[in-house]
């Protein structure tokens, strides 16, 4: 079962975030929200004013509390919007 | 009776979401919102800056808290926008 | 004494909600607002980027919290403005 | 003493509520405002995007919590905006 | 020392309300905010789309929560915005 | 250490508020916020529909409210906004 | 591993702020967000109406609250829109 994903909006999957399974710890002194490591795993088409700029396999960062969970063939994504992915991760 | 939707309006019809028939489990442990399996039963017509990217019989995502519930002839309907279905799902 | 709704405002009047009054059991299990069924009365002028999608006599759905209620010689109506009204039901 | 009111806004007085001087009963079973008829008295010039749909006289529908109210002369009114403004009532 | 308001502000001075010193009571029950007889002591250049309707030496009504209270050489003064005050008296 | 605000925010700093030296008395009987009296120190380039209208050595008032503090070398300043300066004293 | 912020994005890294290491005391007595002296690290292509007005190796001051906190290879960063970058700092 495959997610396509409407207009400017992006599928992602968590991935072991390498920041928080180095030292066990997770950084909760701050009332910032703590940021997420995931991979693109479906990119919409975008819509007006919006290109998207993440491409399948990427590594991204995004904010804890944007987008919405799914789970799909016991599978666990996350769908965002492309104004929600912070950053790409090399 | 039959619902026409109006402008950028979508109705929709909720199908046994397999993500928790599997498992008989609600996933609750987050505050992201738990997204619904739904059908298409009828889209409207759109409107300035929105065109309907789905088509009655599609199965989609829309979030759990968007739209509005109606119960006709016996059967419930959610009547959602347009920008609401996140993803198309095959 | 005729009500005249201005701009993009209409008029419309409850009916007996055929899906409540069935089963005699309003449904109340959900966060979503609990749609209303009601006849138009009246219909404004429009305004601006809005033209009148319905006519007088339509059976629509309207979100149960939208509108200001009125009562004009013991009859009650609500005004709701145009993109409050949801769906037409034949 | 005499009241001009500036840009899109309406001066309007309170008159005897037929609906609720007839039953002598607030309807309060509601969560939705409770509308009030009102004579037009006086009507700002209109602004930008915004011409002015009522007249001296007219009475009109406007929602109870919009407005401010002032008393000028031992007189109670209302400075509604244009579009606070119902309905008009013949 | 002497006030120049920017933009499309406007610095007015609190006369001795008519509406309150004939009776010698305040008005209070109700929402609404109760709203202030001033004079209008200078006027800013205005900004794009705001044109400034008042004049020095204008008796204005604005409303009672708008503005910022300033003191200077002894006497208090408010500072609003053109778009709160809501009519001129004569 | 030198302060360069970027757009049409403004580096200010306050000077002793003559209003209140005078009477040695905080007024605090009132919603509305107390202004404040300070030194223009730094302006920026100015953005897009924001003309900068104060220079250096002025001296302004402010909302008690906006702005950001910062201390560099010793030195108090508040960084506000162009919008949020309300008017030039002289 | 390197951070490539995406549109108007900034990666900045807090430096030992001055004023608060010379007084060794947090000042705490205002509403007023405290502001943080940060270095940049990185800086996204900008997007629509925002040209980014700051390179690599700038001081800068970002309100305490603005962006999110990132951890990568055991260095934190936080990552900022263009516009919450109050100044450059020399």
């Amino acid at each position: 079962m495959a997610i396509k994903p409407l207009q400017d909006r992006v599928v992602v999957k968590m991935t072991e975030a390498e920041e928080t399974t180095k030292s066990g710890i997770i950084l909760t002194g701050s009332a910032k929200e703590k940021p997420e490591v995931a991979e693109v795993i479906a990119v919409g088409p975008g819509k007006k004013d919006v290109t998207m700029g993440v491409n399948k396999g990427d590594k991204v960062l995004i904010s804890k509390y944007s987008g919405t969970n799914v789970k799909l063939d016991g599978e666990e994504f996350i769908i965002v919007k492309m104004d929600d992915i912070l950053a790409v991760v090399d």
